[in-house]
């Protein structure tokens, strides 16, 4: 950790950062510039708490050298870390292709779509049981209801469902039928939340909150990585800035940082990020170009009565189409796209 | 809600969209311009999913008229509310001094910063048990022991405290202890926790999210209000921005815009929006000139050692001094400050 | 365009909005609600003043149905433009390979760039001669000097050349030497400087603001437009956010939705949105997944000395292998990579 | 400067970090640790340019130590700077009014407005003669009409007059007329005209941008000390984020912010930062409550017919209403408002 001292700093004030850094057991190295004088704590700065110096009168600014986490670190690991479920790979080289209704409606809507999204090539089901909508006056999911029919539709299908956990006290019946649990944008610093996905034994998709810098969210993958659970899926969906074309900006370049900072797999939902069906496919295409281990779409059989997220749902057929397109971008950067 | 469609829209689309909106009983109102063709849905278009129009590949865009949150809207009730508690007032001609620890750290901590605070004017107490850190690796708050010296400072000063609620299943233990609920930023849209605390009958302080619009901020408080619970207290803490030269930025311009649209009492929390003690006055004087029914300062008597938030916390001393400045302030905008 | 009324608005109120519609001669359809009365306002909307009605007290919302740039809309123009410049197209079924030094720093680095760049499959050369810069102490360009540079880069090459305009008082010397201008991101509304390019006969590059909306893009391209200059690239280029592990946020989702909007050709400039050499390739190739006309890359033999933007610039070898990875993905969306 | 290097920097690597520093003349220390090696420059880091570091292989991330501007810093000048023109202040214990209509939209108009608004105690009259407008077919000012109505109210009032210069080939005629030179939020970039007004004897306000970091903001401002002219004063206008309730986002932090790092007097446009009449005076009473050493408000004798930014201007009464209670805020806070 470096710290800047404001011009002027005294004698006193020096000893006392001093004496700071040295009562958590690293070394001070001091250098004294023409303008300011510049103190260098050496040894593990992850002891030392940056805003304890950031408060005293004479700091200017602190400055970390280190990363804040660790275990998802790509210094802490150098190989990707690739997760199966099932028999379907999450990283490595497939593009996974997660695909599903936003919510599940009912167990014939869910079978029916499962069913097709399978045999285009899905490698994982979607479905929502709870559902978080910004008004109280909309559908909040058929909770128990849905899941039930999201682990049939995995009968049928054999493949792995994901579905989204929002609250502490559904656990139990979450991890009774899911296969990887996600954790929606809104809650990526529910910390207590991700405290509770850290002691599961199953994969969990981390969506990056709307308004998380890329350090933030590797941060709330630390917290589940440090309860034990590694089996962690960053997923891509669109931050929220000034413009409006689109629901959110998604950021693309998200995925080759992510990929240098960490060693997790991370995924894209083009689905949320736009808001918008005609824009899922050159989002997605973009993001396997980008780098991405997988695509997550909402596919519904009748947008235009769908109970949540219908303007961003693609029929099953042209989800269909789309996939053969997908195909072809993932074959360009040398890596196969779905299903097993 | 007025949907406009795309142009080259044919008449059997025109139908589609007529049946959907009359399907929901409200009646339809159909303007062909030389341009575009224009559907206006006439009736209480809250029954309308703005969504499932959006979805209509003949759709360009839809426009509600009607604000989607009604409970707390300035439509619905003219006057401002005014939440009493223990005798101290939010809303009206009085500007509430919350002020306490970010926070609490110890018992003897709590009840000196709690006595200090009280003998300079502060109208309520405020200090945090359960706290969300963005590293797993920091301290995390006492818990109930905190809450139990927060109920300890109240009986010595006369007080209500304010704690924040982070998880619903503390819920009971925060009720126990607590005068005023707070939701922190982070849980702006935790719709299961606003779900809870709309069922008490204790007040609420509604954190902004980061990056919440004022609009999903009044859909949030109705969440709350829709279960019951109209004792709400709206607090801006800033949004994330690009700049960073401060933590978040400060939107003072929230406070006049809740006023015009709903007749909430709101408050400031320009500790929070800072992150920097020497902007803590700058901001609570623009807070209350710009009509804030409160603000909510940190509070410690060693900010160098404080656990969480130490650089944006004024020392008692201060905090003393500030009052004395914030005053004047509240006298040129006719309304006074702190403790009745 | 429709006027949404606040609630309470009177009969006196709704003629003077009427009457002020009608004076621009369009005519007027009004609608009462039980909440809210709405006036629509039938014939040319270009005509009135959006502003104008937001001024008035009994006014709560107005809401443009037209899109208010018209010659740069697709609804004006089906087809998409195509520009051809010394026989390199920008546009239709080729994906343009804009490529050189972000700053002309010499003779011999420019026609070394050029020709490098040139045998890697560039279809355009760059280099800027005018550098705005964000200190006055940093290198501003070599001026006409560069130019001449550029100018041989072309004879040497056959490729045509592409710089940058900053100043009015330019225009003539640049000119004199350029194939197509370049308009930087900050003068994206300089709005005197794009009514001057307007009246050239060469094509512009109009480089999208740091926090310019989609829709005010597209106006400052209607400002050229419609001073009768038509060939006009649009380049996204980042936008600012609150994320800092990029320079800007690059839009990936702009390419789509202004292929959607408007006719015009779209390229997409990774060096700059991301100021990070290793982020380059996996946007480039994000860029033309989603659907874009053009990459532009900036290319220096010895980045680690260059005068400007060395750290997000590729040495040519790294750029000739990277067009070999990024022919691919042109040719999985059925177009070709650069030079014809 | 701080040079962070990757974990497995080599020997030949650090070398020849380290030769590049000393070949700037400045001296080195390289401090190993156990994660990271970090080099620090010791000197004058102005003369390094952070980029030609951050491009090196090698290198993690470079931290600069000395702020990037100079002759602005508070460090470079301890005492508040002053202005005055024609009498009237702008810093120190009085905060600067300035009033007018948005466009001199004639010569009666602009007379008028400018009496009044003189007799309600402004100190500076303000009136736009070239308008940077979005669309080409908006309104685009007077021209040097507008200038010599502006002159005339001058005459009348006998207060200076403050106008915007878009174009540096308007200089000559601008200078002829204002008193005052204002820089608008678009052109706070523009480089070339930066380095023309700091070239002049007079004052010049130089907006913040709208995407402008404080950072960026002060390098502008040393673009035009650089040239010679220190009479230059900032005006916070808003910036843009997320939120759509008002049309940019009012950072009043921005004010105490530049106070402390810098020396230039700092004042506020409330009526550009929100659009919004309602919201002008909440918003000038937060900046003066905040330290703004002035705030500049747009004044219309018939804001519905206003030929740009109506929705925003206040009439001639609304106004004397507000100074009466703004006069009360600059109490507060120790300094009297407008007109000497």
């Amino acid at each position: 950790m470096i710290i800047v001292l404001k011009a002027g700093a005294t004698g006193g004030e020096i000893t006392q950062v001093e004496e700071k850094i040295k009562a958590h057991g690293l070394t001070v190295h001091i250098s004294r510039g023409v303008e300011r004088t510049i103190i260098g704590a050496i040894g593990d700065e992850r002891k030392l708490q940056l805003e304890a110096f950031e408060g005293m009168a004479c700091v200017e600014k602190v400055v970390r050298i280190l990363k804040p986490y660790k275990i998802v670190s790509r210094d802490f690991q150098k190989e990707d870390t690739v997760i199966t479920v099932l028999g379907q790979k999450i990283g490595g080289d497939t593009v996974a292709l997660f695909a599903g209704p936003c919510s599940v409606e009912g167990r014939e809507m869910m079978l029916g779509i499962g069913g097709q999204v399978a045999s285009s090539g899905a490698s994982f089901l979607r479905g929502g049981a709870f559902k978080p909508r910004t008004s109280p006056y909309a559908f909040q999911g058929l909770g128990e209801e849905g899941l039930r029919y999201l682990a049939e539709a995995r009968e049928e299908t054999g493949l792995p469902v994901a579905t989204e956990l929002m609250d502490p006290r559904d656990i139990d019946v979450v991890v009774k039928y899911a296969d990887v649990i996600q954790i929606g944008a809104r809650n990526m610093q529910n910390f207590r939340l991700l405290t509770e996905v850290g002691r599961l034994d199953k994969p969990v998709i981390l969506k990056r909150g709307l308004s998380a810098t890329i350090m933030e969210w590797l941060m709330s993958a630390e917290y589940i990585a440090a309860e034990g659970n590694r089996q962690i899926i960053l997923c891509e969906r669109g931050v929220r800035t000034f413009e409006s074309a689109t629901r959110n900006t998604f950021d693309v370049s998200a995925i080759p940082v992510v990929k240098e900072l960490s060693h997790l797999p991370v995924i894209a939902d083009p689905s949320h990020a736009t808001g918008k069906m005609t824009l899922v496919e050159p989002l997605a295409a973009a993001a396997i170009a980008a780098g991405a281990d997988g695509v997550m779409v909402e596919v519904h059989h009748d947008p235009e009565s769908a109970l949540s997220d219908g303007p961003q749902s693609l029929r099953p057929e042209a989800f269909r189409e789309m996939t053969v397109r997908l195909r072809k971008i993932a074959d360009a950067v040398g890596k196969r796209l779905g299903r097993v």
